[in-house]
């Protein structure tokens, strides 16, 4: 039907202050409540110091619960390369369901060329 | 003319924190200052506590001075509803101009996907 | 070659704060560590208190040395007439590779209609 055309949607969160965590994942977890994981590609692309949250050295917290919960569910948690060589972070350092992006801007260029909604709580 | 057109925009500001009304409301007012109100959709999204500056309980500041000129200029003003929940905020509460959704990020992703350009003050 | 099309970019980063301007320009930075400069249009619009970052009387610091090298590599730095009227500045107080738009949020708007990337860091 050409309403599943319609309700099929891509979007990438932008985070970039670790401050933001709680609001992006809340953000996350309410946009499917609203619509199931299979029409909708999510990914969160944090750069900056908020990719020290992927850190899996760090005792667990609400948002790294909900960072799991959701990997689960297909969004894709990315990290900013640049921004983990800021931290001294590797990939050995991080959550396992993190994926790496050599720059987190040029990320977000190509996701919107791709047709993705930008958002940036 | 072509140049109408050209001319036609449409635009969707995000809010999600309540210090940012002044910001939010004084781009829409200078934006108006260059556009015609007939040759612009504008939009502005509210969630997380910036919701709060809807309750028609508060006593009357700048900023619900000038949502109520803007609202009578066609600029629309719309809340999130898990925001709305989370402050215990109902539709009852809220300043009468007031559009409620039900998930301000899948508003977001659905107007940027119908062409509004989207900016975060 | 068809890649050349496909890495062919386009974006906006948006500036309101001026405590921003290090991330901002630092984005800009990496950016231009991944792509040649020949390959992308970077726009950086500044709008709200970040304009006075561009005064040609402030002791030069770290984020004009870097605007001052990025404006030689084509990254246009762009101030919203608005916001330089509010803090009084005029086009002679400016660092002289400014560009000056008379209402920033329209600039957002037509870029992102032009298919560029918008970014708020």
């Amino acid at each position: 039907m050409g309403d599943d055309v319609l309700d099929s949607f891509k979007v990438v969160f932008h985070i970039d202050n670790k401050e933001r965590w709680k609001m992006v994942l809340g953000n996350v977890k309410n946009l499917l409540n609203e619509v199931d994981s299979s029409d909708i590609e999510i990914e969160v692309l944090a750069n900056g110091n908020s990719v020290g949250e992927y850190d899996n050295r760090i005792s667990e917290n609400e948002n790294i619960k909900l960072m799991k919960e959701l990997s689960k569910k297909k969004v894709r948690l990315v990290a900013c390369n640049n921004s983990l060589n800021s931290l001294k972070l590797s990939k050995e350092d991080l959550l396992d369901f993190v994926e790496i992006v050599p720059a987190g801007v040029l990320e977000l260029i190509k996701r919107q060329n791709e047709g993705y909604a930008y958002i940036k709580p």
